[in-house]
């Protein structure tokens, strides 16, 4: 095992980080901005060396100062958390090459992930199911149909060149398919210099659901179940939950293979997030992986018993899992609120300092965070400050903690997310477990805040 | 189920229960002191009622002020936590007869166990082991030689009146008993005015070992295994484990089938747990149970994963347990350690206002208190401030989480007993578990604090 652990984080992460070396006997090295000298991460580690002004590109993204702390502190292995450099596969060859052990996927696995068109090969490959649609280029309003009709409509026709919801159009039918892909062609020829269009299944009320793999050195991989991410705004996960109120045995059993199987077709070593999107009817689709640990792993934790960190830690000094698939039991229900230094309604941040920190307490609380009273949140990263988790045998019981829990929690100084959660845990959309990806901004939409 | 309970008590087992009734959809009403206006339970309570002054004979043990809050918010049961008024039979007659529910045993169960020669006698009718000796008073030597024969040496002759470490001597052989039987004798009657003697096997280097047992109303009792507390000081429990990491498979069973036999004999609803001396050859002897909650009741929930405080309001109204014995399995190691606001190693007690107050976080922790930064720590009170209690898969695993926890609490501006926690944590005798009731004063003493 490693005698000492750099981790090339910050925030609620490095401090998780910093724990599990901790109860492993391992030593800690914090990397901090210049903006991070009274963090808690800088604070609790064994060791904090400075690499670098407020800017991530001039700290917690610059790799040469990353590794500089990490041979001045002779550290064996670097955690990179996630976020800033956690899938730069460049970074992680660049650690490997200088001798030290990246705790995480191999570079490979890292680029066939990160790069969408092969990705998406690789699981078809694999069989793991990918939403219907062209595997490329469409060129013609007949070739559009064809698939189209294949597919099932609605579809979407998508211009290559596009993102973040530019260039798309959704078509519910045939006779308005022709009209809709020439309008997106001549639209992505104008706005990208690119009129390459593809076509793919339009899932029209999907949850967002993933599957938590583990895998080691020696080919042994399993998965840690599924967790509801349904609950987002602006892409931005906001509660997670584990297991899915809306995933059965059966759709459980068939993705979470799905799950394994898309993670042993990149040889997998590590802790990564297989995202899929589910219909109503519990079809699912392979969106993408995330290669690196996520914000929500606490909640698989609390129903599995697994470590993910402490594992992430075990499998990159080479030993093998300890546990087989049929070892890894679900038991009760996990949700993980995320609180955010923001207006809970308008979203702007609100970076300022801490005059009064409380964190819920009791039975079956979990409280991730780096926030102390006094502690002066920078506006410079990202709005998160704390991830409360609780944990009960079930889903209603859970929500109640959480609930309680909630309520218990004070932040005083800076404005945050608390009366978000607070009012999504009492909706009866959300306690119902009846919602999609578009529930959390409908409703927001609808509260005219 | 109920609507409303009343609870007649302060400091975290109130917040305890206030926790408890949140999560179960029950309103909960605190009681308090004119010193606890300001106290976590008053805050947190769904209602709030003064019921006198600060001394707890003027409030906390106040039964009339207590009825009387009961009446006034229409509360339908009452939750006495522990000390106070828990163990106090007359108090639990007048609630029921009162026709509000008690939440605890009957006030006959409470008063068998209440009394130590009733206690005995039931104990021995349901073959429960008691330490071996006289069954009462006895007059002369030879009949202390034949007791002292048959229980082995070395015995302890006690007088009847006595307490307390006073009126005691222990004899190592048959040679030395009649000269301390007579000087016993006549010390007891000098100094109580009752010569009146027993004699009791001796035993030398016991551990405290408790079983925790679970009953309801329609004569169903479960064990929920052992916690071991011999970490002791003057009597008061410092640092509680379950389960014992002395008691074998074997002892288990045998254990906690005595604290079951114990509890039928009594026939005992509710949740309540017995208590042992064991030796180092794993025998052992019942010394008294105790009919309420305890405050290390944490660590059995976290190996059990039962809910103790929602239990005993589920079977106090009425409900059947949910589980049978089979279905209680034990999983990982859990630790308590009590934060007492008092000097970590002369123990002089240390009321005052916390300026600062951190709680720590992370992964299977759990925090039971009811500190916040700026609450004044009235002196009228135990000096129990907070229970930290981690839990892992194993004992060492416990330990280290429990290490980098202790390092994360902060309290700032009392004095606390945190550095004692820090050092026992590490000490080498606790660490490989070789210890018993008189560990943690011999080493206090080695210390030459």
């Amino acid at each position: 095992m490693f005698h000492k652990i750099l981790i090339a984080n910050r925030g609620e992460i490095a401090v998780r980080i910093i724990r599990a070396c901790k109860e492993m006997g391992i030593r800690s090295v914090a990397v901090y901005s210049e903006a991070d000298k009274d963090a808690m991460h800088t604070r609790l580690a064994d060791e904090s060396i400075c690499i670098g002004p407020a800017p991530s590109t001039l700290s917690y993204l610059n790799i040469a100062a990353i590794m500089a702390a990490a041979e001045l502190t002779d550290a064996e292995a670097i955690h990179p958390g996630y976020g800033f450099l956690a899938e730069n596969a460049s970074f992680a060859e660049i650690v490997s090459e200088s001798g030290l052990v990246w705790i995480g996927p191999t570079p490979e696995s890292m680029r066939i992930m990160g790069d969408k068109v092969a990705a998406k090969q690789k699981m078809d490959e694999a069989n793991v199911p990918l939403v219907p649609g062209s595997d490329g280029a469409v060129t013609t309003v007949d070739e559009a149909k064809a698939i189209a009709k294949a597919a099932g409509f609605p579809v979407i026709v998508k211009a290559s060149a596009g993102g973040g919801g530019r260039g798309m159009k959704v078509v519910h039918s045939e006779a308005s398919l022709p009209n809709a892909f020439s309008m997106c062609q001549s639209e992505a020829g104008a706005a990208f210099g690119d009129d390459t269009v593809f076509i793919e299944k339009y899932l029209e009320e999907p949850r967002h659901i993933e599957v938590q793999v583990l895998g080691d050195k020696h080919g042994n991989i399993v998965h840690l179940f599924e967790r509801e991410c349904s609950m987002q705004r602006n892409n931005q996960k906001v509660l997670e939950e584990a297991p899915s109120p809306f995933v059965d045995d059966e759709t459980r059993a068939k993705i979470c293979a799905a799950g394994v199987a898309a993670a042993r077709a990149v040889d997998y070593v590590g802790a990564g997030t297989i995202e899929f999107l589910m219909n109503p009817d519990k079809s699912f689709y392979f969106i993408e992986m995330n290669t690196r640990i996520q914000v929500e792993h606490p909640v698989t934790e609390w129903i599995t018993g697994v470590d993910l960190i402490e594992w992430q830690i075990r499998v990159a000094s080479g030993e093998q899992l300890a546990f087989t698939q049929d070892d890894i039991k679900m038991k009760g229900h996990a949700i993980e609120c995320r609180i955010n230094a923001e207006h809970p309604f308008k979203f702007t941040p609100s970076p300022g300092t801490v005059q009064l920190y409380h964190a819920p307490g009791g039975r079956s609380v979990r409280v991730d965070s780096f926030l102390y009273t006094g502690y002066s949140i920078p506006p410079y990263y990202d709005s998160m400050i704390a991830k409360i988790i609780t944990h009960a045998r079930d889903r209603q019981k859970c929500i109640r903690r959480m609930q309680r829990a909630m309520d218990e929690l004070v932040v005083l100084g800076v404005t945050t997310n608390q009366e978000l959660h607070q009012r999504l845990l009492a909706n009866p959309g959300f306690q119902s477990a009846d919602f999609n990806i578009h529930f959390l901004e409908r409703w927001l939409n609808q509260m005219h805040l």
